[in-house]
């Protein structure tokens, strides 16, 4: 079937390729307001899906939801230090409402730190009101000024996560537990994206943070995309805010915090790590639709029966679109399917029929097999679980690949160009970290040599990544 | 049992009740910018499940969630005369982001038809674009001087609706379909709240629209609440943003369209029409928790038994939250379950158990029942049943007592301070109409005498409904 070029091929010109996606599939538009974005239904519902699987694993790490104002007065964001300086340059600041210019500007909140705590200061009283954990679905505003969509806009949609504890300890472990129960399980298993789980270095860490984790993806280009993080705060809010508790001994301890957010950055992940020259390639477990089954023309009883084949899929518990559009040319509409990322197209036509049977494809290796009418449940559902594994079997390859060990900081802001380099944090250092910058290239984490967590505070014998990040 | 007096009574100050259920429930809290509001987690978890409700129904009409920018520009609000009139003086103006000095300032969003129509324009080419049906679920902007936690907040939380039709009919049938299928549906069948659904006069409609049709509930002191709104828009912001479509015979035509919304203000409703003197009471559809399985003394077994009955009923498919907290009085923690308007209380303690027994407490009307251990089940399924119809059957009463017939301006200002006048419109008209406003008391709606939607346009032998709102 002839195709015209949709999309700029991906070794031509890959951000070129990611705008073209973005666009042709139908993701996301820019907004009037510079960096700002319109996210399309069909990306929208990717992230409705994304936000259910993260939501029920919040839950389940016992967070609550709640929501606090957008808006925030400039003067709660003074009250710590390290967090003012860094997100001062990205605000947005309100100075009018209501026809009158405001007494005190006020800040579009950036991320939710300051204000949260004001709160927890109030509702914090004993140590029986801790752990306390809440999680918030919000959009916030970074004024960004090399936008890019869903990677870097200036407004996004995201979850944060804010908790207190009673001790530096059990701050810790919560903070780890949601890097991999909540996001590293969704990473791997939903998205498919192999992510390095652990310890930024202190150059990369959250304005405010004592650690900050991360799950860090590597893309098709071998560029590195920070996919979530989780921060240990330490008691830096909760002294800028007086939040604390009374122990069982009587005394008041500043309560031990964490924060952690995912945002709508993963759409172009997905776009980013699984995305080939015909356009995304959607793992099924995050596909709104896993299943197109598309009418090739409406003669003798194909209708009626690729009708029957799409009922049966839903109830055999599939996503599944009818494409029964036949006014539109078969190709045009496979080509769309493609775009769009569908794991599998069963396209239903009268030859086929004719002799018992369809054509089942496979968008991640574009196999097309004759199958019997009556195998479609069947074979359907083993290509979408091998769609499943292959998207993550192709991604970690591509991931290690692009991975090569280096022992100099030069070696390392040269392979750092094209992927990601490993070396020992020893040969880096911060004054090291600082040379990789002026190469673009930055240190995403740090692991322990066997891929441990990096306890907190112990940088000895440490094994750094180095590349260059979206 | 002993309480103290938690709540203000009704009778004595119903605002000041109101105040007292939202604070002492911890529904929520004022935020630190005038007007501004936090929902805390058992609040939010009530918005969660009236989302999910909402999203439902609003995806079985056919709508696709999307989402826009936050920031529009000042300029696109002028596009729309009307509009921009009903707006300016609640705006929120950022002048600055990142740093600079905006060139030209930006809105926080009102509301959305400005920059979705802005898309819409580029989306639609052809009739077979139509219907175009968009939904958003968001956070607005309205600058409050006179703010109530929910009621009317500078920042609130809602869906919006957004609809591009080939012809008036078209919109003006998915309006109507939207007010009963998804608002009346969820407003009678799920929070319990009569309402009475029908258009608005030119005084009270949407600003840029050309119908707003509206429910209107009735709260415990008689005033009104506008629930939901739905909206034809006619061609106004087709006209202003140059949104048309190629029709069938090659012309090109400005799009019909709609907006509809609801928001977080559906919490205050909740309290505001089943609220009494100890409380919340929630309707079982919407309540997070439907039973407190409430442990009175861990002594024998009745700790294992409180917890086995709890496993019982989330088994039954209910929502359940077992109270073991024993350090806390009996009484306490009664109170504050009757505070959250958990439609069912199960209390176990040892002294029923030696009898095979526990108590079942309605929360509607306080009845205490003892039954047998081995009924439980059918007894709290038939209890929540119980509550969701007379929590409606209640609120449909207050709806009636509070409801007189009048026949002039003067006994309708009058009898709007306590409840809802009934009256011709003919007798009221847009100047009865100003002079009502005078007393405060606005036109709710307006109805055909036989209780049907009164078509746009045709005002003739219509009734009217007076009373003050929220």
């Amino acid at each position: 079937m002839a195709r015209d070029p949709i999309l700029t091929p991906r070794s031509e010109d890959f951000p070129q390729w990611y705008q073209d996606v973005v666009a042709k599939a139908e993701l996301a538009d820019n907004g009037p307001v510079r960096g700002t974005m319109v996210i399309r239904p069909y990306a929208y519902a990717i992230w409705e899906r994304l936000q259910a699987e993260l939501d029920r694993r919040i839950k389940d790490c016992g967070a609550a939801n709640a929501y606090f104002p957008l808006f925030i007065p400039e003067s709660y964001l003074r009250k710590e230090a390290e967090h003012v300086e860094g997100f001062s340059p990205e605000l947005a600041v309100v100075t009018h409402g209501g026809g009158q210019e405001l007494a005190e500007p006020v800040v579009v909140r950036p991320t939710s730190e300051t204000i949260i705590n004001s709160y927890f200061a109030k509702w914090v009283q004993s140590h029986r009101d801790l752990p306390l954990l809440i999680n918030q679905w919000a959009n916030v505003v970074r004024w960004e000024l090399r936008p890019r969509l869903f990677l870097r806009t200036t407004e996004f949609l995201w979850q944060e996560g804010h908790t207190a504890h009673a001790t530096e300890d059990d701050a810790h472990r919560y903070a780890v537990r949601i890097l991999h129960e909540v996001y590293e399980d969704v990473m791997v298993n939903l998205l498919a994206v192999p992510v390095r789980v652990d310890r930024k270095t202190e150059r990369e860490r959250f304005a405010g943070a004592t650690s900050s984790w991360t799950c860090e993806g590597t893309m098709g280009d071998g560029k590195a995309l920070q996919m979530a993080t989780s921060h240990e705060l330490g008691q830096n809010f909760a002294r800028a805010f007086g939040t604390q508790y009374q122990s069982e001994d009587g005394s008041l301890v500043h309560v031990w915090q964490t924060s952690w957010g995912a945002t709508t950055r993963l759409l172009g992940a997905l776009v980013l790590a699984h995305g080939d020259d015909a356009g995304l390639r959607l793992p099924p477990a995050i596909a709104p639709v896993q299943v197109a089954v598309v009418l090739v023309r409406d003669e003798a009883d194909a209708g009626a029966q690729a009708a029957a084949i799409a009922a049966e899929l839903v109830a055999g518990g599939h996503r599944v679109r009818l494409d029964d559009r036949v006014a539109t040319s078969f190709g045009r509409r496979a080509v769309e399917w493609e775009l769009k990322g569908v794991p599998v197209r069963v396209e239903v036509g009268p030859r086929d029929l004719a002799r018992g049977q369809v054509t089942l494809v496979s968008r991640h290796d574009g196999t097309k097999t004759a199958i019997g009418v009556a195998e479609v449940a069947a074979r359907v559902a083993q290509a979408l679980a091998a769609a499943q594994t292959a998207l993550l079997a192709q991604a970690t390859d591509v991931r290690e690949a692009r991975t090569v060990d280096v022992a100099t900081v030069d070696e390392a802001a040269e392979a750092g160009q094209t992927g990601f380099a490993r070396l020992p944090w020893a040969a880096v250092g911060p004054a090291g970290e600082a040379r990789l910058a002026d190469s673009g290239v930055s240190i995403r984490c740090l692991q322990r040599p066997d891929g441990g967590l990096a306890p907190p505070g112990h940088d000895a014998d440490l094994v750094a990544y180095a590349a260059r990040a979206y």
